[in-house]
């Protein structure tokens, strides 16, 4: 399948997609139009239409779309048909909700090793699997596939262990340490930095009460 | 200060400037160039001008920019210097995580009430904050002035607790929930789809895998 150049844009979509699809198989619905999904997905139709397109289409003419069909065929864009071996650095309380997180082992996103600095947690199982320490992560890297690194540790330890997974073929991490990675071309991160998006929050809440404000000193 | 019309992306960039001029100022930075800052933040410098410039500027010719007034600067743009009163709604372990993150209370989100369903959890302390059930939240709201909510509950309950939140006059609401709210215009709501980041990850994973494979089949 011939994906290239999609936009960043698209690609942010797509699970959200894929989220509204898995909720209309939980309501046993057959096939919907693509006015219907805009409707409930609140972007236009043309806007669905385009989207899909650059995935080779889905719809049919005067039917609209299969749920199941554009589910699984969105799923596989996605790449939740294959297993994806990941492990969970820092086994705070995020590493806990992660791990326990029942939703991701479903669509394939398996958790094989969680480690962590304090020794009071070695041998804690969090979710079947038994905590370790991660003086022994390159060895366990060595001997077991992984795929994705979740980074839920300090931002002060995260630079570190960053560079050990990466020397150790680690090539996807998702991201929660409140830092920006260095990392070489060939590794993709995903970033989720909590406290710019609760600071996000505040602007809007700000600017809210700035609009507001002066709505009023004008009346 | 006016700051409307400003692009989405230049504000979801200044939580990423703040960050850094505040580890600038951890250093002990007294004031650096916007070529400087630029190579820091691996945007060019020219983007940093504009980006700076719709809020008046900030920087001096051949001075560059005092690094803690742009930083209080741009937290008053954030709106980090008033205190943002916070409740958690779902005290599980991604609710927990959140409360203690010491970060928040360092720049005004102040929490102030912790809820949950699980009667098990009536009283205990969370960040000096005793967990209180859902159904006291109505008189709670009436009572305590709150400016954000912040949602770490399962989807199931999300919807009923964010109409509860806005009936009582809640404005922003911070949403973990795996759901989009349906929220009067007038609530701002910021999400996080911590589902959706994983699976933008393993898009971006299998697209990697597949350029590669297409490189090898074609050398």
């Amino acid at each position: 399948m011939e994906t290239k150049g999609i936009s960043k844009a698209v690609i942010k979509r797509l699970p959200r997609y894929y989220r509204y699809l898995g909720e209309l198989l939980e309501e046993n619905v057959e096939r919907i139009s693509s006015n219907d999904l805009s409707i409930k997905m609140k972007v236009t139709a043309s806007q669905i239409r385009q989207d899909l397109n650059n995935f080779g289409g889905f719809g049919q003419q005067g039917y609209g779309y299969n749920v199941q069909h554009l589910y699984s065929e969105i799923g596989k864009i996605l790449g939740l048909e294959t297993t994806h071996p990941m492990i969970i650095l820092g086994a705070g309380n995020l590493g806990q909700a992660l791990a326990n997180y029942s939703d991701f082992e479903k669509r394939g996103f398996k958790l094989v090793g969680v480690f962590d600095i304090n020794p009071d947690l070695e041998g804690v199982p969090l979710r079947n699997v038994k905590i370790q320490m991660l003086k022994d992560l390159p060895l366990f890297l060595k001997e077991t596939p992984v795929e994705i690194a979740i980074l839920t540790l300090p931002k002060n330890n995260a630079k570190e262990i960053a560079d050990i997974l990466i020397a150790n073929g680690i090539k996807a991490i998702w991201n929660f340490a409140h830092i920006d990675l260095d990392t070489p071309e060939d590794v993709i991160v995903e970033n989720v930095h909590l406290s710019e998006s609760l600071m996000t929050l505040s602007y809007n809440i700000s600017q809210y009460q700035q609009e507001h404000k002066d709505r009023r000193s004008n009346s």
